[in-house]
């Protein structure tokens, strides 16, 4: 593997899975793997698991770990060419990058959304300006449009706590006081639209996803027929992708609140969400703190994947 | 050792004294013992002291290390349970305790007291979520009503530097401009009643400590009376204790500053103080750089105090 | 050696560029030299290249690295002696340094010049109390008045790329919004008078360097003789050095951007900055993406110059 940006890295997803696999029963087999190997983390954005996840995998692995708060102690970078840098910006992206890439041997990079420009956003700048300039083989902590790693993680969990073959995974708008990006939503989808899995997506009126991401996902508007018979129920909040609207939270309806008179409707299903949860908005106290609830063992699982993903680029640079 | 919350974790103190000799002789003999383990260490406050050494310690142990600063490229928390999270903290603390703990095999972590609510303080809260919450062995980097890694560092700087079998050491209040926490002086004569010493503590009128960790000591009002023969003075500023004066700067009298004509009262005593210090407030420009000093080999002891906790925490992993 | 604070401390050159390379072909051979030794990076202001290239510099070789940034999670730092600390700064210099000593066996400091005051500046008095009161070897990351690994890094990369034995090596300055300090012109004067190359400096009149690192230098004022068969233009921004206009931005006059025009007056010269730099202001977007542009593989050289002097660092403390 070169880059890892979304689930077409790691098809198919049952060669993937038995790697996970490797990795989470012998974490320190492959320590001489990363040996002299220098992992860099680059953060646009705020971090608490992928910051402590990536770093731990990177460890297993043997590897140096740098981390890079592209806020803080570092200079403010301009992204945009032809601009007269007379402003706050002292360095540009453009050879912020490749010098990144010099003092490193793999690139991690977490840069969110910044909900102003949908075209913008949808075309994924920086991670690609990481790709062309760095000279590294980049991975996304995070991106405009996807969180592969958590995705992946995701599908770990369901796969560990699945009762059926063919489990019904439901997707789950949740309001939320702000405006979020459709990272985690978007990418969710695209992992569970590889799977064999009865995938179902509810979400009040407006706030559809983009049809890529989609695909042939059952979108059911009917907050009843969704949660019916669900096996997991995947909570998220987004904000609104289509059009003018792009960005923006069109109202925080908590009848849409994961509570525990729609997880009575399920087949006792299994809560799951990405973290971090705002309680008593996208999911009541008591779910969140039920048997049912894999919130932890998920977080725990991105370990797994971040070592998984990291483990197929070190191979692909012996 | 699972936890180290204070003294009683590392008692009887000669054993405890025994092994920080052995890990002072030999800061590398047991380099193994850490080997794929992971320090993640915590911080809601700002530290210089305990960040660097107890780096040093766990690194000097063959460890891995993660330093989290939660309020710097991490989510805010929020630390109360029932409420509807629809403001500026968009993590909780019962999710991210679980979580960090799923990244590590030992977590540190410094939470001073707030100030507002006593009984909220004295009850630990975070550091006893972090035990109840994380899953693994935790260590306190400095909590609301104590700082044992510091008061351990304390006692074997004494013990390099008594000149008599039991020393007079005198814990002295001096006046600073803000309110700090009550942690260091408890904590310290948390330690000191459990050694043989002639242990005194001095302070204004209004500026008790809690009976809790006075315990036996002699509390002398009189500066003189208490300054006289002692070997050892150690200063420290804090806030009120009592009742409705809880966390409140009742003044800042600089007749309590640690000077010459003080020190001349005392048998060649050694000046001590934890740092960070606030000069020709808690103390005189020569008394600090005077020989008689010990704040620069007292700081050097912290890497000795948290390397044999850590150790002694890493040996209870086996 | 001990410290490296400026050109002086690996002399001669041809011992250090050989040593220099060395480090490049083979920089993990001396993973064993660095072990047990733990590097601090002591920053006091931002840092991109000089924070990841010592890292991986220092990794390479073995050792332990712990980054502190002074602003950030630690306390604020009074500097001066004799005053009554009753401000907002709670930790004095004087005592956080051996401090920081204490946890470290090499330190590395960056703090720039506060353009205030050109004595104090110019007696680099954060370094020479580090190096004073630390008890460990220093070196320097960017003092007030020189930036030494950048221009060893410098001199590296033109002795990689120059086409003639003794090259035309031209120092130009270039505006900038800000006042910046003259610690990377000086240093790349004082580090360019040790060679035999033939060298230029050209600025415009008032931005006139300190004689000290001008010394036999040739300072011609007419941007088009500057530029005549120059092999190297190395551009960079400074403040006035002289008199009352120390510090200060005299006007940021465009006619000294470096563009097309001006390099094709040159012998086909290389481009180079120790970035970060501001596009369209010290040069034009077509220069800096040029094949003659050298910023990347400058940068690069960091890592090499970093390691090279941690190296002989280590090697003193056997």
């Amino acid at each position: 593997m070169r880059n890892f940006l979304s689930v077409k890295d790691v098809l198919p997803l049952q060669t993937a899975l038995a790697l996970a696999k490797e990795v989470k029963a012998k974490p320190f087999a492959d320590r001489e793997l990363g040996r002299d190997k220098t992992l860099l983390m680059v953060f646009f954005n705020s971090s608490l698991r992928t910051r402590l996840s990536t770093q731990k995998a990177a460890l297993n692995l043997g590897m140096n770990v740098i981390v890079l708060d592209i806020n803080q102690g570092a200079w403010k970078l301009e992204t945009e060419r032809g601009v007269v840098m007379d402003g706050d910006k002292p360095e540009h992206i453009l050879e912020a990058i490749p010098v990144m890439g010099c003092y490193c041997d793999i690139i991690g990079v977490r840069a969110f959304a910044g909900l102003q420009d949908r075209d913008y956003d949808y075309r994924e700048v920086i991670l690609n300006q990481f790709i062309q300039y760095s000279g590294k083989p980049v991975f996304s902590m995070e991106g405009a449009t996807r969180h592969p790693l958590q995705s992946f993680a995701d599908l770990i969990t369901i796969e560990e706590y699945k009762k059926t073959p063919r489990p019904k995974v439901l997707l789950t708008w949740a309001p939320h006081p702000n405006a979020l990006p459709q990272a985690v939503p978007n990418s969710f989808a695209e992992w569970m639209n590889q799977t064999d899995y009865e995938f179902v997506i509810t979400h009040p009126e407006g706030y559809e996803l983009d049809a890529e991401f989609v695909q042939g996902a059952v979108v059911e508007y009917d907050l009843e027929k969704a949660y019916r018979g669900a096996d997991f129920v995947y909570a998220k909040n987004w904000s609104a992708y289509s059009g003018a609207q792009y960005g923006k939270v069109l109202h925080d309806d908590r009848r849409w609140t994961v509570d525990a008179q729609k997880m009575a409707l399920t087949s006792n299903a299994c809560f799951m969400h990405c973290l971090p949860v705002r309680r008593n908005m996208i999911v009541t106290d008591d779910v969140i703190e039920s048997p049912a609830s894999l919130v932890i063992p998920e977080a725990a699982n991105r370990v797994v994947s971040a070592q998984t993903v990291l483990r197929e680029i070190l191979r692909g640079l012996l």
